[in-house]
């Protein structure tokens, strides 16, 4: 409460560092120096000062708004880049290009913006504003420095090699377009990778769920561990022909390998959608790609908390070893249950309140508990990026079916955009970062080895693992689905992150400088051959030369006749029910193919019969489902819904959260909701005192699928779908 | 390219600074910590290093570690704050509780947490970690420290009072939970204030435009000068008393004039939307408030830079004084432009491309166009929250009308949810301000002379400007209006980050805490007299005791036939349209008040004659508005749809955007939406080929009323709107 001298507070906050500053970037504006010369200027006309710091204060103020001035700026050529790549994806849209993605197209923007910046902007080299001190022992965060008579606050920003002290601040604007590397992991990646779960086509995924968790885990480990042996060769090699200048540690090579192993088909899989590929394909794959980028997340975290004991640094030790694998079922156990209980938790509230009456504060709600997942997580000391993956696949599985129709569109068209500008910023700068990026280590050798690396690794992880799991499937993998899941093992975001996270040291600027032209190569390359490789492999899709209206049209029907309706088995049903009929989506042979283990019927049986009923408003009463000395408990959980309808409900299905061409309904006023919802193709969970049954409903549908037009019948609605007259 | 040192990135990444860290906060998962401690246990397995330094990195990355878990534990704290404000609101708005709004609802949690926060947590006195340290001259941006042969990098935070140096870091988890001030003006205020100017009333607004503009302008200037000659003259009384402990100029009283005059009726403005209170005072209250942030600003900064020459410098100084007034203007119509421009581009591009078939695309460049508004408007020196605002009141007058239906929901919703929790963490963080901020100056005498002053500045500027613009109106506004505009005058969000902003000085300090108390005294007070005094002044509300579904129904009625059709006047015609009866709203009196001056008639023909057209599908075609000699440009720009209607599309109304009620049907997949695209009950521009005529349109409209369904009917598209069967 005393008063602190008002003269001159503002140099002290006028130049900051950027790295923070530009964490900010991809959501929201971020600058800062406005207010901060506003400051300025305001203490300098608060009191009488003397010349000199009058001087030296506008001086510092000018710095700051020069500063500010670049910042926005470099904000501004990302916005730009963002907006180019937007209007040329729709350009190539307009035309049918799929030869190149729009994450590819972004890069090539990249590059092109960080070639300009690198050979096209002068390099003004920072003013020489440092000053050398010395100080024992250690150092502290925060320093106090004197100066004639003011005190400064400084922080400690980070170590700094002594051959860089000459040039710290080689070029402003390229130091301007570099990002601490943790923004990708705290900013961009969790909307990317909790959109990934949250449009997980959830009942595909279940179905091959034992193949993708085979793929994800031991496939990673394999692949982590086959291409980190062959790069350890590859680097005594380098050795060898005296390439290498710096250590290069076996656990570094493991390290590239848990990174690289990330798979991310994000071009493969968008051809897909569009194409409608085979969608247990397109289930393995995307599933296999959700859950290896969790698993090398945390495998890349206990390869680096492998520290053996003793001198011995680098020799194998058994209890380091086991206590790398205790830190990964740890980390990945605490994530998976962050972000399941937080999913949990959000189901109920969302069950339990009628919030869904406000969709506004119901997205607000379910946004924030999201969010807290990766809070949480960070908190507990797990990995945030990986429980906002399992939080995101909760909720589309429980919260999801207690949403107002209104909020399920707004979470998923939230999360959609937020993870269209997470990624094709990602992949933008990527392309900016080969140029800009100023510690990048060439290696050709280290480059080729890891190219064969990884496509060896892939290979010993699909070909024999498919082989093993279709001794247990009942309808296998065929060789085609093999050879384009080979094909497919493209590196993306995580990858990126992953390798960006450190760049210290000599083995970590190659490993990072070798990821970004693996990424480069991939993403451009297999996501340009894959429509030849769909059709040269057999691969059957969807009917391809329909005009935009038709594809609507067509999803339509895809959906309605193709799939079966989404329904969980009966519990203790033996069999689970195989597709009802191909009609008008042509994707035959191998779609069904299903999981039979006894442990996912289990999983099923225990879902349907208790989760469900105790999350969501769906699935038989609890109170016939429980024994009866929790008839109590049970009534309490029950909703109402459940016992109008002695048929139980059917579900929304997740599926249809990723696909652009479904059909919402939104009510601005959520009292409409509440009252005849009508998601065009399933009765609504939320439906309240909803009468109809099943059987009625499918009728009226049947029947308008025969007239051309849909038609969505429930009570007090009547909708008919406008479709293009000539179609 | 040479290798750096790899054995010690570590403990030089540990700790920062939490300021620019938390800036993060508002929008995505933000934490830095773990990288960190990933990246110090990588280090730290990557070479053989000394034990000594071993053992200092170790306690570096636990307190990283620490550091981060906390910075986790705090965001989480807010989060749960918003969690249970809107967990509350629902309750309140189920119980339809009116007298207190979440504004102040989420001020009391925070009010609570602040209490725990300060009195509950133990004070764990900051380590030590600090070491002076003299320097000549000046403070440099950039320290290097040599550390017994390592050197690290130091950025200056800012400068601190000699008295505080030993009391910096007085509790972790206070210094936790603030935040920078300028995380308020760069991320938390452009979504609040973009979705201001977005949702605009804009026929209500246009219609009141000149009261508006001079309530906004002349009334704050107004406002301002009387809050600061009386609070002068309280600082006079407090030297005389004693009671002032340091400088206070004239200038802070002027600025504190600024700071307070911004008004923020948003519990008045919720009320009166619940209650459908009279729109053209809801028109004149929101305006005003939206423009008058956005003078406070422009004034404050103006005030500061109002710098007097020579040593005398608080006298009044001509010179200065009309720089400052220039300032003012240039940064106001700067900021003003930027904004304009970057609207008139997007509807543009959004005109010129079919980029309404891709509703994703579309919303994620509305975004960034919207983004980069605020970011070319800070990197040109102006202010880029103004900007922001004028940016989407064009954006809502142009670009909406090219946006396909679902972009336009899309869009709708992404930014009010952005609102939402940005204005909800404000308040809250408002509350725990009051006690978890370290600089509280509370003085009696100031805050007393501050309501005082409020009042009295409130007053003189409202009913004087009144009786002026009285003179013009030819609808007047009426004693009870003015009253109830007296009455809500309300502080709030801009009040707060205003002050906030330079809490250096005592000054400052003194005026934030009086803020702080001015916004709870004004929104717990205030907010929760609205109801009654809406009564007492007897302006006319909608019908208030209907249920929700009678509400929503009612809502329908009062757009269809309480407001005239949305529909530019006829050029050149003298009179204005006049309201078409108020039907079954009873909102009589003084809803026929229109604007008649000439320079808006002016502006009504340019924009329906020129701008429209160019920028929007709607409106009359160039080529009929535009001298012949133009005749080639003006068949380029007029947009093929305008040709096919001899009559002038209607278009679609703003109003709407900020409606809950709303009904918008959104198509996911935009090839439909340009086909039959249905939005309720007005016909879309964006509708290519629509051939029915208005008056077609409303027959049904009018027919379908009177049956109680409502009923929309265009081409292919029937739709009849569910509504509760014993309303």
């Amino acid at each position: 409460m005393e008063p602190s001298d008002s003269a001159h507070p503002g140099p002290g906050r006028a130049v900051w560092t950027l790295a923070p500053r530009l964490l900010l970037l991809p959501l929201l504006p971020v600058l800062l120096g406005r207010g901060l010369r506003l400051g300025a200027a305001a203490s300098s006309s608060g009191a009488a000062a003397k010349d000199s710091s009058a001087m030296e204060e506008l001086a510092t103020e000018k710095e700051a708004e020069e500063s500010h001035r670049q910042d926005s700026v470099s904000l501004l050529t990302f916005i730009l880049l963002l907006t180019l790549t937007i209007l040329t994806i729709w350009l190539f849209k307009h035309r049918r290009v799929r030869f190149l993605h729009e994450t590819g197209l972004a890069m090539i923007y990249g590059l092109i913006v960080g070639v300009i910046l690198r050979y096209g902007t002068p390099a003004t080299s920072g003013h020489d504003k440092s000053l050398s001190c010395t100080q024992e022992d250690r150092a502290f965060s925060t320093l106090l420095v004197n100066v004639s008579g003011k005190f400064f606050e400084y922080t400690l920003k980070g170590e700094i090699s002594p051959g860089k002290i000459n040039n710290v601040e080689q070029n402003d604007m390229l130091r301007k377009v570099t990002f601490d590397p943790e923004v990708f992991f705290n900013i961009l990646l969790p909307p990317i990778i909790f959109h990934a779960g949250y449009s997980l086509k959830k009942r595909h995924f279940f179905r091959n769920l034992g193949s993708i968790l085979a793929y994800a885990f031991f496939g990673t480990a394999v692949s982590c561990f086959i291409i980190g042996n062959l790069m350890y060769g590859v680097v005594k090699l380098m050795k060898i022909v005296g390439q290498l200048s710096d250590k290069f540690y076996y656990t570094d090579c493991l390290f590239f390998g848990a990174i690289i192993s990330a798979t991310d088909p994000v071009t493969v899989l968008a051809i897909f959608n569009e194409l409608h590929a085979d969608v247990d394909l397109y289930a393995l794959l995307f599933g296999e790609s959700v859950l290896n980028d969790a698993v090398a997340i945390v495998l890349s975290s206990s390869i680096v908390a492998y520290q053996p004991a003793g001198l011995n640094t680098h020799a194998f030790d058994a209890a380091a070893f086991f206590k790398s694998v205790g830190i990964f079922l740890g980390i990945f156990s605490g994530s998976f249950t962050m972000g399941a209980v937080t999913g949990v938790v959000t189901a109920l509230v969302t069950k339990f309140t009628k919030l869904h009456c406000f969709p506004l504060l119901e997205t607000a709600l379910f946004f924030l508990m999201s969010w807290s997942t990766f809070l949480l997580a960070e908190a507990c000391g797990f990995t945030g990026v990986v429980a906002v993956l399992f939080c995101g696949i909760t909720q589309a599985h429980y919260t999801y079916n207690n949403l107002s129709v209104e909020s399920r569109s707004r979470s998923k068209q939230l999360f959609e955009v937020l993870h269209f500008l997470a990624e094709n910023f990602i992949f933008s700068y990527m392309g900016l970062a080969l140029f800009t990026f100023q510690k990048h280590v060439f290696s050709p050798i280290f480059i080729i080895g890891a190219f064969v690396a990884i496509f060896l690794g892939r290979a010993a992880h699909i070909y024999p693992l498919s082989f093993f799991l279709n001794l247990g499937r009942r309808h296998k993998i065929g060789w085609n689905f093999q050879h384009m899941m080979m094909f497919s093992g493209l590196r993306g975001a995580m990858a990126f992150a992953l390798a960006i996270r450190d760049t210290a040291s000599y083995a970590r600027q190659m490993m990072f400088t070798t990821t970004l032209l693996i990424v480069f190569f991939t993403v451009w390359v297999i996501g340009g051959g894959t429509t030849p490789m769909l059709s040269w492999l057999n691969i059957r899709v969807g009917v391809e030369e329909l005009s935009e209206e038709d594809q609507n049209e067509h999803r339509w029907q895809y959906f309605r006749v193709g799939v079966d309706p989404d329904q969980d088995p009966p519990p203790n049903n033996d069999s689970f029910q195989v597709l009802q009929g191909d009609g008008l989506d042509s994707a035959g042979g191998s779609r069904t193919k299903q999981e039979s283990a006894w442990i996912f019927r289990l999983w099923y049986g225990f879902d349907h019969n208790y989760l469900k009923p105790i999350l969501t408003h769906s699935g038989p009463p609890l109170t016939t489902t429980l024994p009866a000395w929790c008839g109590l408990l049970a009534r309490c959980l029950t909703s109402p819904q459940v016992y109008d309808n002695q048929e139980p409900l059917r579900e929304d299905d997740s599926d249809f959260i990723l696909t652009e061409g479904d059909l919402t309904l939104t009510y601005g006023d959520s009292t409409v909701t509440a009252n005849g919802s009508s998601s065009s193709y399933t009765a609504s969970t939320s439906l309240e005192g909803g009468r109809r049954t099943k059987s009625s409903s499918e009728e009226v549908f049947e029947r308008d699928l025969g007239m051309g037009d849909h038609k969505v019948s429930s009570r007090g609605t009547r909708l008919v779908f406008p479709l293009q007259e000539n179609a």
